[in-house]
């Protein structure tokens, strides 16, 4: 059941609309209050994951742990589809050798969204946006992975390039604080169209203290705009998740969330964001919410309430 | 908002109903195992509380938090009126000074409930089962506090004791191990119609270690359905829930969680049951699940996988 052929209905397509990237995403409102010599744009953000009613990701560091049911998987691969980018941060690049793409079938999707006849491509890729992804599959995300240091040691059999050069992906973009990436790496990357996004992090993430480089949100969602994203959805880890819920949430457009009814139990891998600011009230509630029961599991969409 | 009268919709009623205690629930199947000096049957337990996304039931040890909204606090209500007993840890009775009783309107049960018409009371009572529930408010649970040492130092003025003098609920059932609680609580607990219940709780749980007695669930159930009480809601707190998921979850006939689009962050008092049996593997799975969405919250109904 699980590795049939992807297909998420129409139906439930347009439930999940409102929550996803607008059409022209490339007029985006989101804008920042930095210096002009930083692009003002950003892109729309969706933050997804999975979790157990516990709030797991995961019954440990490293464990790969399916929790969610086919239908709730299938809509994973079909927001990819939806995304100029995906992301994820080093950790789960490391612990998952993720593939990154989106195992929708195209045709599937064409068939489905045949009804729409007002120019767009109901996938959300504007067909006009081709350049180095007209090459491979069409539908696909741009991985974008967040490794500061470069912890990441990926080879050209790494699944996300595997499957970039079996045109079943994009080549991934690695968002890294190091100014000189290793040239090995850069030759694996740049063979098959990704790259080294290299980030000027400014004074206060860079060398206070080596082991503890924050992620500086901001920064990395401008560099992924001025790559010509205008979309993405950040699916995790841990890590990642926690520090844009309790830091950055203001940076989130959108949350969908799948929950499976299952308790891993203590000891996993969780989604539980710091009390950063305010230490006796909730880091963050969803406003808008819609929830739509899939399979087994339900799907929450929401926004951050401001 | 919050303080509106509480209704809880007929249509939601018959959706839950496949997740509630049978009408005939004294020829309920389950049996035990144990000596036939002990009782053989056990009561219908429904699991209930509400969590946040992070699995909190609260911000914090002794800190109320208000997760659900008005519609799911309503079910709450209404899920209390089909039960025959409602129970709390004490650390709960002792952080919250609950109520523990139904504030569903009876007019409002009574009217919504018109159209059954099979001599059956929807709300769950059975109207030949009197005795001292007659003499006070109908379609109340029974408050059943667990205290094996007789940690809550109740008075008269307790919440829940007020309103059983009030007629507003019933007086509770303290189920402890103490074989000699103190004359005083005897009395404040026998002028309302409340009462110790004292259990046997043979080797396994006497004695060992003071500090750490475990809750043997088993005999507390066993004890309950011999007060004549058929079923049985458990509403918490995180150790009542954790114990009863990850040790004796066979004893838990259907459960009812709450979830609300909100993270309380780290720091809270989780639902996160100890990996006691497998460490590899998942605690719990829910099968038969609905999701009921309801205002901003979810509910889940399902029953433990086996």
């Amino acid at each position: 059941m699980a590795e049939a052929p992807l297909y998420f209905p129409a139906a439930d397509r347009q439930r999940l609309e409102p929550h996803l990237p607008p059409p022209q995403s490339s007029s985006h409102r989101k804008t920042t209050d930095l210096s002009p010599s930083s692009c003002s744009a950003l892109p729309f953000v969706t933050l997804t994951f999975a979790t157990s009613l516990d709030s797991a990701l995961a019954l440990g560091p490293g464990i790969r742990t399916a929790l969610s049911g086919p239908q709730s998987k299938a809509m994973t691969h079909y927001l990819r589809t939806r995304h100029d980018a995906i992301c994820v941060g080093v950790g789960t690049a490391i612990a998952d050798d993720p593939g990154l793409n989106s195992r929708l079938d195209a045709a599937v999707v064409h068939i489905s969204d045949g009804s729409d006849n007002d120019g767009r491509d109901m996938t959300g890729y504007r067909k006009d946006e081709g350049s180095s992804r007209n090459t491979i599959t069409t539908h696909q995300p741009r991985p974008i992975i967040i490794d500061p240091r470069l912890r990441w040691d990926f080879t050209a059999q790494s699944k996300v390039m595997r499957l970039a050069r079996e045109g079943k992906g994009l080549a991934p973009y690695i968002v890294t604080l190091q100014k000189e990436p290793p040239i090995q790496k850069r030759e694996i990357l740049e063979d098959i169209g990704g790259k080294f996004v290299i980030l000027n992090a400014g004074g206060d993430d860079e060398g206070k203290n080596g082991s503890t480089r924050r992620l500086n949100w901001r920064a990395i969602l401008s560099a992924v705009r001025q790559e010509g994203l205008h979309s993405i959805m950040i699916e995790g880890g841990a890590e990642v998740i926690n520090s844009l819920l309790s830091e950055e949430a203001n940076l989130v457009d959108s949350v969908i969330v799948t929950i499976a009814p299952i308790w891993l139990g203590r000891g996993g891998v969780t989604v539980s964001p710091p009390r950063t600011v305010h230490v006796d009230r909730p880091v963050a509630r969803l406003s808008d919410t819609m929830w739509m029961p899939l399979g087994d599991d339900v799907v929450l969409c929401g926004r951050i309430a401001r």
